[in-house]
């Protein structure tokens, strides 16, 4: 089967079979495709589309790529989650403890931030001492011992994907619901977990910006699990201001320290609990979604979420006093205060921008790359929906390096709108999706 | 400008500016565009289109990608022809020197064969000792001495259409009208013509299949050469048969050195008077199409044609002596004769399959770097149109080599259709297309 042939039969709009699928896979992660046969059928299919059977094989042969990693020595439902990215997103910290505290199984592989979206491991790596980069058996060592564990993937975790991502991200061909979530789904399958609760933000600060976007890719990503034979069910969640009131490595951490002892803001609560009862449900830990919930509140209060987290750090080589001492955390030298120009309530805060504006102060990278500051970062004092007054503080801005710190102010500023109106702040959780019965 | 936002520009269905086109002609001419991010683009632009101003702006950057040949010390009128390749096409081998005969001066770069097509460069390469790589100092002097020179490219002829025509090939991007016509008029403006006329073939053995398609990229090649100030004309022709009586190299010489002696046969004479009629009257060497036309035809009858044939031959360092005694050029050593197993009309005569029997003779090349045998070839002893009974010589298979001769014979055989009823041949000349007022 030529390359050539299966790239004119995707550009003619015809159905590719599983070995066309096979091919392209093959010869795209061994190089016996040349990157610009890889790259011409990228775009026929961003242009062109995918059948749901056409992204399940593709899901597959990105998975067979690598290795598929083997958790069945380890007992109990073991349970992924993924978010598709946001900012302000430190869900996946507090979640993996929260569950394994009320007895299900938490593998968690992540990725790093680019852009404007923070990375979960360098969150993690903002802990003194914290290790992401375990091998498979102290992975699985990890979850025997303390029932989750936050690492990088490993380079066997679909090597396909990673070739795919990064031509993808040079060539215009990231937006296309098959291969963004034939990407996300390879990962996660090949993780190893039994079932899965999916995170698919959407608004100005996410990839998806509209609710039938985030939906459309929902749906996918959960008939490619379910294809799989990965119980899948995905929520879909607004991100058009960002998640908490931090934004920034350590200052999140410090957020999903105090999310874990029940004094977290309410958005990342709601969120967390939503779907901490969800994968608590799915584990078998509880008979319905009721007392899922109440299970996972209860350890919120009893102190045995946190306890999980000191658990979890201390086994990934972290220092885990920071838990009970978060001055132990790296800390900017400098912080400027953004006071609102105008009194009213705030009717938005465009999570993309404030993103951007942390990324400025070094909590992010613009590029692979660049080194991050792990103290850099932005506090939130007034969240949309909040009353403000001209001159009160609206944010901190946390920042070791001045250099593009006028910048990074300017758009800060800009993120927020306040008005005179009353403002009506919508549910976090818009819907969920789960696999057609 | 960035080569991934040209891309997702295009992508989502943006015309590019003349900026984004001239970026990436040069970064792909110069390689500073890696050739993933070039081919991404090509096939956004086949699945997109391009505006007739951003193929004109396309064509231009690849004709400033090179030189422009300066004609300019040639006096008169300086015209062009080109056609879009077909089978047993002979067509600029005659006009070049007819057309000459009647004091228009042709300058014309050629191509070689690749596939069911043959070359005029392979063509002129059967008579001994021609020589087609003339630098541009020895084109002028032909020109100026003869009237006409055929020569190949040069390197500095838009050297990005070479660049981009590779990786067309090979990446499913050849098929679409703009692509097409701003890599068949970047060459053809750039060898400096002042005027140009177009053949444009249609039909089972043309690259344009229906006379739709046929029409909308003639109607593209007129409007790029007249944004460019090149007065151009297209003709749409049709291509289901072969044209005339011979296919490979030496075999159509032969028939070239008949049709300029008025001996040639009927179809590709009437071609042939057409197109240079309309030459002759843009060559400003005629009041109008009618006395064109009788030049033209006076120039078979004179002999003046055929002596212009010599004089272009010796020019370029051929035997002339091959014009009044064809046994000069290479003859196959072994023959073949395929007859017709049923009586009746030939109905169809297969092109492409015609052109596919004569390169698994040896005739044509499927790899651009495989050897020609240039005395290989078919001569057809029917048409379609033509009366035939079983038992009957309908063709004769020309060949040294006869390594892939069963499945030559197999596929000329399968090419013809004998049919019971009458059959009507439709005109070869279906319309013509010039630029609006």
């Amino acid at each position: 089967m030529r390359a050539v042939d299966i790239i004119r039969a995707k550009r003619d709009g015809a159905s590719l079979s599983r070995e066309a699928i096979d091919a392209f896979v093959t010869g795209a992660t061994d190089n016996s495709w040349p990157d610009y046969q890889t790259s011409a059928l990228l775009m026929a299919i961003v242009l062109r589309g995918m059948s749901g059977q056409e992204t399940s094989w593709l899901t597959d042969a990105m998975v067979r790529s690598g290795d598929r990693v083997d958790l069945s020595a380890i007992q109990g439902v073991k349970v992924g989650k993924h978010s598709t990215g946001g900012v302000g997103d430190k869900v996946s910290i507090v979640l993996a403890p929260l569950v394994a505290a009320c007895g299900v199984v938490v593998p968690k592989m992540s990725g790093r931030g680019l852009g404007h979206t923070g990375g979960t491991l360098d969150k993690l790596e903002s802990i003194p001492g914290f290790r992401v980069a375990l091998t498979l058996d102290e992975f699985r060592g990890a979850l025997a011992d303390v029932g989750c564990a936050l690492v990088s993937q490993t380079a066997r975790i679909a090597p396909a994907d990673k070739k795919l991502y990064a031509l993808r991200d040079v060539t215009g061909t990231i937006e296309s619901i098959p291969l963004i979530s034939s990407s996300v789904m390879s990962k996660k399958i090949a993780e190893g977990s039994d079932a899965l609760v999916l995170d698919v933000k959407c608004g100005r600060g996410a990839f998806m910006h509209t609710r039938e976007d985030a939906t459309a890719l929902a749906r996918s990503l959960v008939a490619i699990g379910t294809a799989a034979g990965v119980r899948t069910e995905a929520c879909i969640t607004a991100m058009d201001a960002p998640l908490g009131r931090t934004v920034g490595n350590a200052l999140e951490i410090t957020e999903c320290i105090a999310t874990l002892a029940g004094r977290g803001p309410a958005d990342l609560e709601a969120l967390v609990v939503t779907l901490a009862a969800r994968m608590v449900h799915l584990g078998g830990r509880a008979l319905d979604p009721a007392s899922a919930e109440a299970q996972v509140r209860h350890a919120l209060r009893s102190g045995a979420a946190t306890a999980k987290l000191r658990a979890l750090i201390a086994r990934q080589g972290g220092d885990a006093r920071v838990v009970d001492d978060m001055t132990r955390l790296p800390q900017a030298a400098r912080r400027l205060t953004v006071q609102a120009e105008d009194s009213g309530t705030v009717a938005r805060m465009d999570a993309e921008m404030i993103g951007r504006a942390s990324m400025l102060l070094g909590a992010g990278r613009d590029r692979v790359d660049a080194p991050i500051d792990h103290a850099a970062g932005i506090v939130l004092h007034r969240k949309p929906g909040e009353p403000v007054r001209a001159g009160d503080p609206l944010m901190d801005l946390h920042f070791n390096d001045d250099q593009r710190l006028d910048e990074a102010r300017l758009l800060a500023g800009k993120a927020v709108t306040i008005g005179r109106a009353a403002v009506e702040t919508p549910p976090l959780v818009l819907g969920w999706v789960q696999a057609e019965a």
